[in-house]
């Protein structure tokens, strides 16, 4: 039953390996909590680059100069 | 003044479907809780199918075998 | 499979309450989207009055001069 | 370490109000609670009309009248 | 920079288990998506089971009878 | 009409400082995008530092050796 959120920038994310995200997830849950994979429920968004900042700056910038 | 978040597949929900949703969860926080209309906000989100997983699997995936 | 999260100001919300929140927004998502109810997740998170700001003052200031 | 989620309508918000927002933002929380900006996530959503509904309407249709 | 926010059911989770959650979680992303760990944030919610509904359904009722 | 979610550790957070924080974010959007303070909502969670990881570790382990 638990609801897991992935937010990461939107940079490429394949279909496999957001595939890979969810069962990785899922299992965790399972494994460390138990919880029951039928009901877990994992969404991931995407986030332009313009609208995430960290440090105060956009990742776009960020990636301007390499960070 | 509540805040409703409505995350659902992005899968051909109409703008009269949309309505509705912010009409009927609108009204629902004022039959039951008594919450004024006029400040209750309502966001849906529209998630792709392949960043949405149930059960370990891609939304997806199990479009494709009927699920 | 949809998710609705519902966020109200913590004042005295009851279990019943509750519970029909829970049953009138998947009952709404079965109607209006045909959603399946058995994988509808709604989380209710009920926030301090100190902690919701609108109109940028905090609730419980606009509760003291009864709005 | 905070973590801030800014939702607003997709209405024109340009890159540089989104940095604005960004600095404006991770600064306020440095100056209030003393937080380390390196580490301050901020991450903006922009929202379809068609999808945000205040009083138990769309903003598209609000807008329609100069709401 | 991932966000991930883990919504359960608040039941028992204990300091460890959320410690692993965290590890977990933070080396997916790193083995998936090649994220640095340093700045992975993850945020667990422990939700009370009258706020958490599935099936049109609080959890706390469902325990009662086995689900 | 924005909403504004604010994560941060419960490490003694007061209530002026919430009132600050609301009154800040809520201005920042009026003076960036021009948006009406009356409808602009802010919510602020404090969050477990056991419930908060970063780096992969525990904000309770990071506090104990300074981090």
């Amino acid at each position: 039953m638990p609801y897991v959120n992935i937010k990461v920038t939107n940079e490429g994310v394949t279909k496999q390996q957001k595939s890979q995200l969810i069962q990785g997830v899922t299992q965790l849950l399972e494994t460390i909590l138990n919880k029951n994979p039928a009901t877990t429920v994992v969404v991931i968004d995407e986030v332009e680059t313009d609208n995430w900042g960290i440090g105060g700056e956009q990742v776009t910038e960020r990636r301007k100069v390499g960070k």
